[in-house]
This record gives C-alpha cells, structure tokens and sequence, in this order.
C-alpha cells in the first residue's frame, strides 16, 4: 500500500471551498513526508511545516462551527487584526504552507513526468530544483538560496525516495508512479484553490526570508 | 542594563553540581540571545536549542525533587534506558545543549579578548567560526558544515552584536565587553562541570548529523 496513497486529499466541492477539519487531516501526514528523505537537514523543513499546520489548527479547534472552511479563518483574522493581516496567525501559516506543498506538487508531477537529468537518471536534483524554482526561490534572500544548494545534495537518490514513498516496499518505479499520479489529482486541486484564495482575497505577501 | 549580565549563571558549589531549577532558568534566556543576530536564518539554531531546553525541563517537572541536578536527571535515565542511553532524553538534549552552550562561550571570549580580523575589524566571523571549529564542527558532515559556511555570512556587524547584547542601547564596545567578561565567569564554570561531567559518566558521543 502506498505511503501517499493512504492519505488521499478530499474532493472539493463545486466551489473549491477547503474544509478547514479534512484539510487538516489530510495535511497531518505530510510532514513525515521528510522524514523519508532520509536526512537529518530535512527535518528543519519538517518542523517548519509542522509549525504552519499548527498555526492553523491552533484557530481551528477555538471555534470549529465558525471555522468550517479554510477561507473562514483566513477572513475572520482579517476582520480580527486589519493591522497586521495578512501577515498575522493561520493566515501567515497557510500562505507559507502553501508554497511547501506546491513545492511537493510540482516535485511529484516532475517526478511522474519522467522529468529527468539523463546523465544522473537516478538523481532527482533536477526535479527537487524545479519545484524550488517555482514555488519558494522568490521568496527566499540569497543566503537561504544557497543553502538550498548545499541541502541538495542530501537529497535521496530516486529509488530509495520511490520506495520511501512506498512505505519501504520494493515497488516498480512505474507502479509507484501510477500511485503518485492518482494522489496528485486531488492534492492539485487543494493547492491550486488554495492560490486562487489568497489571490482574490488579497493576501499574498512576496517578502522575501 | 546589559541583556547578558541580566541573566548571570549562577556560582557551583565546591562539588560543581548543577542544580536543575537554577540551570533551567538561567538558559531559559538563551534562545533570545539568537534573535539578536538578526536573521531568520538563526531562528532554525533557536528551535533546536530551545527543543534539548525543553526536553530537560520535561523531566526535572516530573519529579522535581528527585531530579535536584543534571547529574541526577542523566543517571536516572542511565539506569531507566540501559539500551538506548546516552542518545536519549534529556541526557541527549543536555550533551547537544552543552555544544551550543560552549559554541556561545568561545564566541563571547573571543570578542572579549579582542581578537579580530584586522582587515575588517567590524566582522565578528573569526569568532564565529573559531566557536563552530571547537564546539561544533566535529559533530556536523559535510553539508551542514557547508551550509555553516553559508549562514556565516548572515552573521551580524560587530557594533551591531554587542548593541543587541545590550538590549538595544548604545554602550561603549568596552563597556559592553566588560559586561561579557563578568558573564563569561560563572557561565564558563557552569560549561565546563557539563562538560566533566558527561566525561566522567562515559555520557559522551560523536556521531555527525
Ligand atoms: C550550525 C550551522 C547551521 C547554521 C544555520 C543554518 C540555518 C539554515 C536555515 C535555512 C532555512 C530553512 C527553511 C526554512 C525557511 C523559513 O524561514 C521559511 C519561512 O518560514 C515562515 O516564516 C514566517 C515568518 O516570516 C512564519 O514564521 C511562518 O510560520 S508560521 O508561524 O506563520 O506558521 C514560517 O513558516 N519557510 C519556508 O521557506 C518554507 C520551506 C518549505 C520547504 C519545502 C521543501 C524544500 C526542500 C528542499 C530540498 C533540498
Ligand atoms: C529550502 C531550503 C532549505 C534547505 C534546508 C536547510 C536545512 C539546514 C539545516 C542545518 C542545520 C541547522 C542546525 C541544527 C543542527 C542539528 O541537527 C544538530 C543536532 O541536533 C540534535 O539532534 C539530536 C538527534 O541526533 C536531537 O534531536 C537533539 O534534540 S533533543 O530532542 O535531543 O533535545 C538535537 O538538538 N544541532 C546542533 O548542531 C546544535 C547547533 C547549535 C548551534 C550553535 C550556534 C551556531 C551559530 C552559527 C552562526 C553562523
């Protein structure tokens, strides 16, 4: 059984509305996404991610009837704090989650792709570089650029994250990509509507860390 | 006021045990020391030392009076965690919190004793990364001795350090040296008896992460 398989993200409704309980149920299991990466570098990223799920749960489980969908808290808070939003609370931590899991995304897609560096076939520093370059490179100041260089190389090699992914099983790599792909169809969706959501309620920031 | 001799160690009795609840709270003001260098980069350095504080202090709060020491909490864990000790616990927490313990201290005795790169006397690098060569390197690979290499280029001016050793008021580099050379004193001994002491127990590892 497959690792991501096992913990599908939900369909959304026609209105791409995200409930706040499923989403975080859902995401609970991506930290430990790290963990198989193999390295001990990751789990800085692991807990940076564990804090933004936090954050939000930690609005959530105030006040679950008002908070049903993920655009409530984020409105609440703008409503709450005019000041500081939308650099403030479960707002600030989902606008950061959301650049991890869009770096998930397009690491996975590229991965199911076939995207590859046909000299290193089992490397995935091209696929780990493309889902950095799109979705957090601009946010981050030129020491954190470099210090992704050097992290790159901790990055596992592609049948040992295969199999990780896997749940340690010896699977085909096709086989494994057959699971990502499936897992990939909902997950998009998420992260995509999550995007539009900060775009049209104004809330995305591009400061840089 | 500075920030430093605001927060002093305080003095070890003759047989150099350290008393937990003192020790706690003494500590308890170094991760803010991590603020004051002014990049989010630190923030990452901060966690961590705040997780091997939090570990300690998640022992000495379940049995404060059993606990009175370090040396108690670590030989308590000895006898419950035969197999795993000494990467357990808080005895682990304890022998990764020492190295950032000493890590601060060469640092601050560095500055203290004035050494300095006479080309840029405003740089604090050479300090920097004299601590990390004795307190750190040996325990990190290659890549997080790399990415060191990197975040030392977020290391803060001179002039701007000791301001925010000194809560942020303009002091007389002087002034402010004095103040670390009077927090230097306990805080040194009180290093050195964890040092000794994770010697004498044979408490002591040296596997890299
Ligand atoms: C001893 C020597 C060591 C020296 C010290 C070295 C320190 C190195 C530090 C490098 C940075 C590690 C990555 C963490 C970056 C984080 O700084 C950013 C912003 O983090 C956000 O910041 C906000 C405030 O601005 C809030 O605090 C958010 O928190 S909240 O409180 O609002 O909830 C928080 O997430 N997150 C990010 O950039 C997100 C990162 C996602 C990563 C996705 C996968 C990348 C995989 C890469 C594979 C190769
Ligand atoms: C998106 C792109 C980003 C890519 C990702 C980049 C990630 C970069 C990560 C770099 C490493 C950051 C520093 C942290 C290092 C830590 O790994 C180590 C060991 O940490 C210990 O590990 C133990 C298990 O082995 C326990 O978990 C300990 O935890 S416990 O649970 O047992 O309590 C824990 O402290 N601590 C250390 O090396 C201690 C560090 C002290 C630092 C002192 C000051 C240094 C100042 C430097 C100034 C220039």
């Amino acid at each position: 059984m497959s690792l991501l398989l096992d913990n599908q993200f939900k369909d959304l409704p026609p209105d791409k509305a995200i409930d706040t309980k499923l989403f975080l149920e859902s995401v609970a299991h991506i930290p430990s996404f790290f963990d198989c990466l193999g390295s001990n570098v990751f789990s800085v990223i692991k807990s940076d991610i564990n804090g933004n799920i936090l954050k939000i749960k930690a609005v959530y489980v105030k006040d679950p009837a008002k908070y049903v969908t993920l655009q409530d808290i984020v409105e609440a808070e703008r409503e709450a704090h005019p000041a500081e939003w939308p650099k403030v609370g479960a707002t600030l931590g989902l606008m950061w989650l959301k650049r991890g899991l869009r770096f998930i995304q397009i690491l996975l897609q590229s991965l199911a792709d076939g995207e590859r560096d046909e000299n290193n076939p089992n490397l995935i520093r091209v696929n780990v570089t493309k889902a950095y370059e799109q979705a957090l490179k601009k946010y981050h100041g030129w020491i954190v650029q470099k210090i992704f260089n050097v992290a790159l190389h901790a990055a596992p090699y592609k049948s040992n994250f295969l199999k990780a992914l896997s749940k340690g099983e010896e699977v085909k790599e096709e086989d494994c990509l057959a699971n990502v792909r499936q897992f990939l169809v909902n997950y998009t969706v998420t992260v995509d509507a999550i995007y539009d959501m900060y775009t049209h309620l104004n809330a995305e920031l591009d400061y840089t860390v």
